[in-house]
């Protein structure tokens, strides 16, 4: 649709709006980081948001491109942040999906090679995918050490124990063409606070990629596959009936486009109001992908619409009961 | 020109092609890594040719991407290699051409952040530009660490000992657009033996240019500033009179074409004579800045012309003294 200033989406909506585009969905996928919490702060009103929403018998998932810690802990986090309705099951990160890709997609066989942190480990050996046991050999270099005989896979995610040793290690790995080669992601940086940045999987990335001379598949957003994930665990998912709720335009607003969803961009987080507008301005009519239908503040903006149903089943039991 | 098989270039020549050619030109560039030496071996004959060029009133220079030693150190290795023409004025590295350009060109006025090895440090310590000193602190992350204030460039070479700290570090420099982003070079791996590979500067330039969202100004090959450094301490150079021997079409063959030199492929290195003829096939034009002019198993090839020339010269002497 054409907004106001004439661009094509970017429709900032709020109250009956709001109101309006919850009752039309019944499928919520939330970007975590930037939109329901800020590290260990929750957003002012998200926890109530999403309660509310499960409450009111939408389906909800959150769909993460965070793939250090393993789903048990998300769920920890999810409990001691307020979202007690959310459960495992609701919970899709690229950890998670990874390894699913590499037990139902591939099947592979034989080990995976992470660059990783310990929780994308963990998650890989719960879905039963056997990981390289990383030797603590301070002396070793990519001259001398040793290298696993049966790496299938290479997969690369965010690190920060990352050494050139490991590097090397995976760019020797991916010299068989028949070891796959993956991404949990491909972020490539995350805010930090004092105007900090910290590298993402897509800089680890990048940097394998040119070692090896071959091109990863990325598992996370923007990439389909997560809501293959979703769609395969969830029946009866209709993509005209999703709405994808992010904060990063090339990650969730074009996840939101690829998988055909109505894409929300919440300004709580990284790209701001400008960024969609230049896309949307753009001349590479890919970048139209990355323009989010509707944008709202934050998903407190969201409350509103609750305290009307909640009002109106206030009056309407009110109602019944006299 | 177009070769027997209707290739352009990739003129495979021998005997008096070689005489010919080494006669027409007055100015010789080799890349030292599979063109003069493998590692810790001369290429059989290699010494010989470049000190019968020297010998002969040519000028010989070396343009190595490898950024890892000094030029003192480089100096020792040509002498202990049998290379005993050599001198200090003769060598670019890129660890000296960044030095240079960082003093000269862009004048820097602060620290540098280096990435790269000990030699790189030294190179640029040797020109007068401070260095960040690296603390060592096991403990640090890009959350607690201290950030040097006055950081004016961030400069990525080879490291052996890259950490994820470190990435995260000139990541977050770079975030300053005041601050400059150098790569000494952009290879993206050299070969090991038995079939592995290191990373290059070029793997970790990918990755903090993900990061940082910037692009690095390389100073290697193919850039032409090398060869800017050799106009500027040679005098007279003119490039129709230029010979860029080298073995990688990615670096020496396109560093050749930019800077207007004929070109010479030895394939006792990286690049293969199939690899040329792809490039020279490839309907993206600039491609065809890859291919080489000319094409030889080794440089030893060169050995034959000298012979005649000295065999000349003795029976010119022979003649002389009738």
């Amino acid at each position: 649709m054409a907004g106001a200033f004439g661009f094509k989406g970017c429709q900032k909506i709020r109250g009956p709006q709001i109101r309006n585009l919850l009752e039309a969905k019944n499928f919520f996928l939330f970007d975590c980081d930037g939109v329901i919490w800020h590290g260990e702060k929750a957003i002012t009103g998200a926890a109530k948001v999403v309660n509310s929403l499960i409450r009111n018998g939408k389906n909800v998932v959150f769909v993460t491109n965070n793939c250090t810690r393993p789903r048990e802990n998300y769920m920890h986090k999810f409990s001691r942040l307020g979202f007690h309705e959310v459960m495992l099951e609701q919970i899709f990160s690229s950890s998670y999906c990874s390894a699913l890709y590499l037990r139902d997609v591939v099947k592979v066989r034989g080990q995976v090679f992470v660059i990783g942190c310990e929780g994308l480990r963990r998650e890989l050996q719960e879905e039963g995918i056997p990981c390289v046991e990383e030797a603590d050999e301070p002396e070793a270099t990519i001259y001398n050490c040793a290298l696993a005989p049966d790496v299938k896979a290479v997969l690369v995610g965010h690190d920060d124990k990352l050494t050139f040793l490991k590097l090397a290690k995976a760019s020797c790995y991916l010299r068989d063409p028949e070891c796959l080669f993956l991404a949990t992601d491909n972020d490539p940086w995350h805010p930090l606070s004092g105007g900090r940045i910290l590298p993402g999987s897509g800089s680890l990335t990048a940097a394998i990629e040119v070692a090896s001379g071959r091109k990863a598949t990325v598992i996370g957003k923007p990439s389909r596959f997560m809501f293959e994930c979703i769609s395969s665990q969830f029946s009866g998912v209709d993509p005209a009936q999703c709405l994808m709720v992010g904060d990063r335009l090339e990650t969730d607003m074009l996840f939101g486009s690829n998988c055909g969803l109505d894409t929300m961009l919440t300004l709580t987080g990284i790209s701001q109001m400008e960024d969609a507008h230049e896309y949307s301005k753009s001349e590479l009519s890919t970048n139209h992908s990355l323009v989010p239908d509707y944008v709202v503040d934050t998903i407190a903006d969201f409350l509103p619409a609750f305290e009307d149903v909640e009002e109106k089943e206030e009056e309407k039991e009110e109602e019944e009961s006299n």
